[in-house]
């Protein structure tokens, strides 16, 4: 049974083709108290896999480090090799508060076992996203730069000496990445043009960097089946760059190249209250709680 | 702990101002396996209380029964006056379908729930709503036409004999109506006109004895200290027709009078899924699940 306040986690760990391993590995997620296994998945080309999983902050602490025991004993990455970049045997481990949940509550998870997996594993671990103590850690990519095979080198450079653990990688499941962040939703908007210029040339207007919206990253797809294109994002931070905005602001810089909107699509998971701000949006709701939703009644 | 399917409840019994009356009924829905106590509400003027509880079917098959016995044995409707019509101690008892739980099992509780009570009680049950024998039991003011005072005479006619129980009304506990519907959503769309004839209008054109939409009920009401008007609505059945739909043509009716719709609301609760239906349709996502909501599987 899952406690009243709820994080989600999803750990990403270096093995994407031995089945046998991977079990052995969720294996260690499942059956656990105050945890609950939603799903997992692998990637031969990658040879990685993520999984996703919730539960309240004791119980995850608990399995995510038997977790990380089970893959940093199974995975040798001196034998690895994928299309995903990767730094470690348990590569990454972040935190998402989601209901009842604080983010600083999420940063403390995530300080709480990068310090005991640090020190059961002797294993280096930078703390990243919300989690970090330096905005040049908040990155992941940064931090993984030069991956696996490149971190006895970066860990000896006095600003990449790791937050937690040894200042050298341990030897076969290198340095791990924890911290804690908010829910990523994969929204992709669908244009009804074929040319991936426009596609692009939206999305470099619609995303942070280039000046659009603070909470979105975005770039042009081509969808080759359907003729298509489209404005694929990630938005970051959905309780300060709703979905609609990025939608109605895609649309507006649409118009000037004569192309409309034709369709969108959510990939993966998303918290329901992504969606019940759009809701609320169009229709115009005023002084809505999310009390009113009848599941969050049941899940308290 | 509740159960995987899940039904909505909400009773409603005749005593809105005897606190400790009110308190010794509703404490036989607490502490109750399979059934969650969501809220109560007791209105003076109305001299009556509603109840909302969630659970599996047995659980609130057990439930329902100890709340029917208390309430039966503590109210006496011979010396009941409110303003709200009321034929029973306990006047109505409505399931509701949530989660993993279909209309025809809903339906089965509430045959099950009003044969056992008319047993126990030796109380006169319709069975009203989805769960009625003949379609002029389908709708509760009907049935409950004549009151509690009425119900005597009416119940000797034969189109009037009850479902259950026996053929004259409980002395003091008059007659319960029990039946299974589908969730109510009361959502309310503002105009931008003090002229109640405008809102009425349009209210007539979108309701389904109007013309208009199959499952929608409404109503022009003034919101005096805005000076605005609205359309007052009971959505029926919001998986047919769905908000958006009668916000949509809400707006399109405004428009002949040179009125605008400048908000809405939200009275009381709802199923997340009526306003992620919202979010699909304007953001115009293709091939959503609910599975990809992530409380969904939370509550898996």
């Amino acid at each position: 049974m899952l406690g009243n306040k709820i994080i989600q986690c999803v750990p990403n760990f270096s093995e994407g083709r031995n089945i046998e391993k991977i079990d052995r590995i969720i294996d260690t997620l499942r059956g656990k108290d105050g945890v609950k296994l939603l799903d997992y998945s692998s990637d031969k080309d990658h040879n990685r896999t993520v999984v996703t999983l919730v539960g309240d902050p004791e119980g995850l602490k608990e399995a995510i480090l038997d977790f990380m025991a089970e893959a940093i004993d199974l995975i040798d990455l001196r034998e690895h090799s994928g299309q995903h970049p990767r730094m470690g045997a348990v590569d990454v481990v972040p935190f998402i508060p989601i209901k009842n949940v604080t983010m600083d509550e999420a940063i403390l998870l995530s300080h709480q076992v990068a310090e005991e997996a640090a020190a059961r594993f002797n294993l280096p671990i930078f703390l990243y996203e919300k989690s970090a103590a330096v905005p040049a850690r908040e990155n992941l990519a940064v931090i993984r730069k030069g991956e696996f095979e490149g971190m006895k080198d970066k860990l000896l450079k006095e600003e990449w000496k790791p937050d937690f653990g040894p200042g050298s990688p341990h030897e076969s499941a290198g340095v791990t990445a924890i911290g804690a962040r908010m829910p990523l939703v994969a929204f992709n908007v669908n244009l009804n043009t074929p040319n991936l210029q426009i596609a692009d040339a939206i999305a470099k207007k619609v995303r942070y960097i280039g000046g659009g919206l603070r909470f979105c990253k975005a770039m042009g797809v081509t969808l080759e089946d359907r003729n298509i294109t489209q404005v694929s994002m990630n938005m970051t931070d959905y309780t300060k760059t709703a979905l609609y905005r990025s939608f109605e602001l895609i649309k507006v810089e649409a118009r000037r190249y004569g192309v409309s909107v034709v369709g969108s699509e959510i990939v993966g998971m998303l918290p329901m209250q992504a969606l019940i701000d759009c809701a609320e949006y169009y229709l115009g709701i005023e002084n809505f709680s999310s009390d009113q939703i009848l599941e969050n009644k049941l899940m308290e």
